[in-house]
């Protein structure tokens, strides 16, 4: 438990939740409970009648299963927009640059975000960088996003789970206050 | 060898080469040559007449070396700027968030920028990744950066080399080009 309960008007800020993150070239992937994790914050949200925004990439990339126009680009279904739920879309990492986003966040006096979604050390790490540095109070949710092994620039071979957990300790503290779901909720697992 | 030598008015970008990053309290780094090599950038950037750009830390942490009135504010000596070389104050990480470098850039129609300093995950790293998703083409160098050893956010110890070359994966082909100090000079160490 490392951070109370955000105060009402915290924005849900979900990240990429689209069905091009379940292709199976992504490799090997960590945290294979998020989605229910998500789904959980997702109830809480919606019924307290606070505000879920949803961040959609919109590759410019050809070969993208993120493409508009591909069965990829669609939100995964148990993340699909309510109505009257904004959907931001971006074509870069970040979801502050090419979008509305920083604007909607001012103008709506939100100063308080709660992200989640994918990948944690790419779209997601980028957001909450740029959230923190714009002076917005952050939280990550560290089981409600993953990532994928890949190798590091020297070669070896490293985990979804090491990946993420380097991403966390980068954020934590100088950009956001590293959570979980049971944190948000007030409930232990 | 990753890339070629940058085209003239490519803006050499050195982030928070001060005095304070000597201080031991960071603990262990890696790359201890990178002075030297951010040295022989600096020569051939200086004697072609290209621009090169300082962004220098203005802490607003009471307890930062890197605070303004400390001695760790200051740059160190052998990276101060010379006459007519643009001082760019920063008081988050990213050196795009509250100062007018994205409109500097753009003004004089500098399209690239070689990223170089400290520490490789923290300020570099998110300045890196604006200034990708900002559309600048941008290299980062691998022997130009620097970073210290931390744990991660399961607690393992990880080394500098170990956190620099996650982060240099992060960043790669995504928001940038990783290069080395002999690829951009055009010469073998």
């Amino acid at each position: 438990m490392r951070s109370a309960l955000p105060a009402p008007g915290t924005v849900l800020l979900l990240i990429d939740l689209q069905r091009a993150i379940d292709h199976p070239s992504w490799g090997v992937r960590n945290n294979p409970h998020a989605e229910r994790q998500l789904a959980r914050l997702l109830v809480r949200w919606r019924n307290q009648g606070w505000p879920v925004w949803h961040v959609r990439h919109d590759s410019t990339s050809p070969e993208s299963h993120y493409r508009p126009g591909q069965p990829g680009h669609e939100f995964k279904p148990e993340f699909a927009p309510m109505p009257g739920e904004p959907v931001i879309p971006k074509q870069t990492n970040s979801a502050f640059i090419g979008t509305d986003l920083e604007n909607r966040l001012r103008k709506g006096n939100h100063d308080r975000l709660v992200v989640a979604g994918v990948i944690t050390n790419n779209s997601v790490e980028t957001t909450v960088r740029m959230a923190g540095n714009l002076g917005f109070q952050t939280w990550i949710v560290a089981d409600g996003c993953f990532t994928f092994a890949r190798t590091d620039w020297n070669g070896t071979l490293r985990s979804a789970e090491d990946i993420h957990a380097m991403s966390l300790a980068n954020l934590d503290s100088e950009y956001c206050i590293v959570t979980t779901t049971d944190a948000l909720l007030g409930t232990s697992s």
